[in-house]
């Protein structure tokens, strides 16, 4: 899979991404080779969400800055980053102390290109790395953007579902905004594409599963402005996909509620899959489960990453590129993401239909015929499986207690419904 | 006491147990002597107890191996562990490769003879140290085991009761049907005859106390299916008496709930009189509390012991013998469980009838009558009894905020009654 | 602050505070020049007050001891430690022998002169140090002590009310019982007073504050068996303060309820601003929290000191004078409640008027125009703010949550509460 993963990453990197844009239209198209059932909707500019409005489209052609010799001494044709984004026209010859003034870097990472927006103020501007624009002689420069706020245009935004035998829904929610960053960015909808994929392959999903691909913010909003209240009625659980690229030890990021079943499976997983993680409680920043996460949602959505925004210093620079991610890597965030799925799948309260003292499951095939040392690692999962299936305990408060491992409960729960001495009872929906 | 102790473990200790049979039969009658009102039952093979059938009733008059020169190279009349528990009867000349395939070793402990049962699938073997087998030359061997799987026999149990002014229980359950093993065995039954000996002194007890002598798994379960109604009626706390009598720390097993009297005494009482000791949460391997608590019954019922089942080495070998244990480890044994019954006894929610300020204690002689430094440690059992006696808070609790020892807190509150100012509340019953 | 603190210090130092007398007088006359609405009451001896009585007024003109040779050994006038409070007369001459019977001294701190008392115990006696004692030579000792008992009496008790928008009450009290004491007395009543004082300046107090100033245990049981009904309904918040004018780090003792609002606020303000601090559960024993948190009051009273009672070795001794404090940690105490009080003043369940995604800030200038990197530390009191303001959460949640500091938080309530996206709801009372 990691292979076809790179070349879709080597497609889109170049594509210049934003709020609005044509940008954003090619990455869908091209997504939807993978994501058959996409949905391609577009929202109008100034269409109002809550409290927001969708910004005009931004069109954007071309830009650089010449030098008195008429070099090219940067391109948004070569890096997108280039050009702050939403930018306005202009087309001028300024000195060097003006440039300066319209120019964001890095000086303690001089090295790399900032990643700079404007989304709802006008303005225009540029970034270099900060060595560049110190070795920046006196000189007639001549900026030149040839961009558009189209109070005409619209965002576009991208919705799959792949049904389930219940119409309860598990969301995964990416963006599809960020020009050319690797983790920050196209990780998430890689991921996410993939993870499609992959579903499609499972016969007999429990659940519904949807995969939202749209601008960071203004995206989640608009979203949840027209189709929240649906949301909040059939989701079970979500995921933000965003920063699940590097090599870093996986982070996930609890949802609001610190206790829904997105938590409670992302936890156990990690607990009993990896030696290294980190779990982090809900807070207010960074992406899209800001919005589903407010107050009046407040939904089941938390976010598995790997090394999370604002952590690694390469964050919302140039130095986000596909040197700083790992397509291996990306494969196993993919795999961690469906045994998460399967917990889910698996969760409900079992009932053990012969609760009073054990069944004998020596005539069942269930236990061995001979007693003597070490019987316990061979039968714990069905004892821990009977003792606890009173209606209360899901699996995952079982694997807890126990800690025996979900896979081996999962084997266990399929022989102990087969035998018929365990039942399924609530899933908690 | 102790000397006591060592005299009936040495009557106790050749005889063969085993789920049924004789050994079960004599081994009840020595304890009788000390269990006054011991009354035994007997259920005969074939009876149905929940999913479980009471097993034929094993007798065995007889077992060796011979080799051709007419040796015995093991002898059950020796160790009652060189037979598989429940063998078949069997009259056979073999070789050293037939003889190898039907007999248990332990290849890591090769000094030490395996205990070995088949309950429930019928088979012959035999058991021996690893050494031995290892020693063996081809030859050919006489073995022989003259035993009989009576389906007209019966299964025999031991039931006694002390009574107490209240017909809530405190139970004790121990087993009697592995052959010689020293503490995971003998230390139960003992530890369980003398404390009955013990109570008996105590006057004014309480709580009616039960004794119970089971063979193990199906003893309890049979036990239950009679009579696990009355029992969910009536018990308040129990324990299952096993692995008590080695040097090692105290180790308690809570019950299923977790936070039973059971649990919150042991711990009380282990917090605050061992400097080592550990806590364990309850998981469904291990004794008869698999029985008591399963999700049917879920009876307040742990286990104090002291080095567990499955830790030690020396566990189901011919290494659990007389010098695994230490006699006057049992006793102090004995003297754990009778202070956990103390606890039990005095657990109440006492109400404080002098509730707003402080009861001038000083005209009561309860209190110094000069003032200075140092007043906190005379006083601070009557003063934490005083605060938290609103009918809320019970012995323990009081004793788990306070720190201060159960034994200075049971003196205080004898005065405070007797002084009037602190009544009996709630038992919790 | 610091300044006007150590004059009221030397003024106060060298009178004679009991249970009762004209030394508890003329303090609360000294203490009402800063506290201006301060009421004094007198008990007359007798009163019953629940399970105690008033006693007689301890009325002492002179006391000393006198050698052969008619040199004071030790005087009244010089330190009023020398006389056991609540000393009988006595004019007597007497062996070393007798004279030692009647003395306490202090073996183990031999320079330093023991503070002690028998309010309830007619007696009379002597303290001096160790050292002194050990040097006395056989002599004759002529003993005198110029002292009443008076049936007749009163006890004098100081209330002070400073009132808010609310009926709802902060209260605060200190005792003024103990004689030369610097820590364990004078730092409470100065505190007390100077709080007053600062609160007095604050415009639109929300909270009603009262300032008692009581003889400790009898005075507090009085007063509560006179207004303890009145406390029950209107404290919010309390804090016995005492043990608050050393240099060591800040001890907060809970209140009986252990998550009342007076514990809540201090663990965030002590959390949030200092290093090194010590968290107490509630013990029954210490200062008048023992009598406002009986179990027939259990009012939210805990205690904010510097180095407890009985930690010290200073602690009742004539080593608690002025070298043991320090007038800038006395003003730094102050400021400490103040800090208190702000948190308690501010902490509402605030509720977001806007929470169905975030209200768009960057166009109410409350977020940056432009988006990169570092934007988390400006706006998170913000963000979290809106996040958590659902009406279930409080101040005190939000800053236990986030971690923002609670001074930045209520800058942020008040922009958000001016831009009418947050409105106050419940404060819980």
């Amino acid at each position: 899979m990691k292979n076809q993963i790179e070349k879709y990453f080597d497609r889109l990197w170049p594509i210049n991404r934003s709020l609005t844009g044509d940008g954003n239209r090619e990455t869908l198209k091209i997504l939807s080779e993978i994501v058959k059932s996409l949905e391609i909707q577009e929202i109008p500019s100034g269409t109002k969400c809550f409290d927001w409005t969708v910004p005009p489209e931004w069109k954007i052609k071309e830009a650089w800055i010449r030098n008195s010799r008429g070099e090219k001494i940067i391109d948004f044709a070569e890096n997108n980053l280039h050009v702050i984004g939403y930018s306005t026209p202009i087309n001028k010859k300024i000195n060097l102390e003006e440039l300066k003034s319209i120019t964001k870097t890095l000086p303690e990472q001089p090295g790399l290109i900032p990643y700079v927006t404007s989304y709802y103020k006008e303005r225009y501007g540029f970034c270099m790395s900060h060595n560049q624009l110190e070795s920046l002689k006196e000189d007639t420069y001549h900026i030149f953007i040839d961009s558009q706020l189209d109070y005409d245009g619209s965002m576009t935004i991208g919705d799959a579902v792949l049904k389930g035998e219940s119409k309860k829904e598990i969301l995964l929610s990416t963006y599809i905004c960020h020009p050319s960053m690797a983790s920050n960015e196209l990780s998430g909808p890689l991921v996410t594409s993939f993870l499609y994929n992959e579903l499609l392959k499972i016969k007999n999903r429990k659940y519904t599963y949807r995969f939202l691909f749209l601008p960071e913010t203004i995206g989640s909003i608009c979203y949840l402005s027209m189709y929240g209240d649906n949301l909040k009625q059939k989701l079970i659980a979500g995921y933000v996909v965003t920063c699940i690229g590097d090599n870093g030890n996986f982070t996930y990021k609890k949802s609001r509620m610190g206790n829904s079943l997105a938590d409670r499976a992302s936890e156990l997983v990690l607990k009993q899959s990896e030696k290294n993680y980190n779990i982090i409680d809900f807070f207010p920043m960074g992406s899209d489960e800001r919005q589903y996460c407010s107050p009046g949602f407040n939904l089941p959505v938390g976010s598995l990453m790997r090394t999370m925004y604002g952590i690694y210093p390469e964050y919302h620079t140039s130095g986000d590129n596909k040197d700083f991610i790992n397509f291996e890597a990306l494969e196993n965030s993919i795999k961690k993401y469906l045994d998460i799925f399967k917990v889910i799948e698996y969760n409900f309260k079992y009932i053990n239909k012969m609760p009073y003292c054990e069944p004998q499951l020596g005539k069942r095939g269930l236990y061995p015929t001979m007693g003597g040392k070490g019987l316990k690692k061979i039968i714990e999962g069905t004892m821990w499986l009977l003792n606890q299936s009173d209606g209360k305990n899901d699996l995952i408060d079982i694997a807890n207690k126990s800690n025996v491992n979900y896979n081996i409960l999962i084997d266990n729960i399929d022989k102990l419904l087969k035998s018929g001495i365990l039942i399924k009872g609530n899933s908690n929906f």
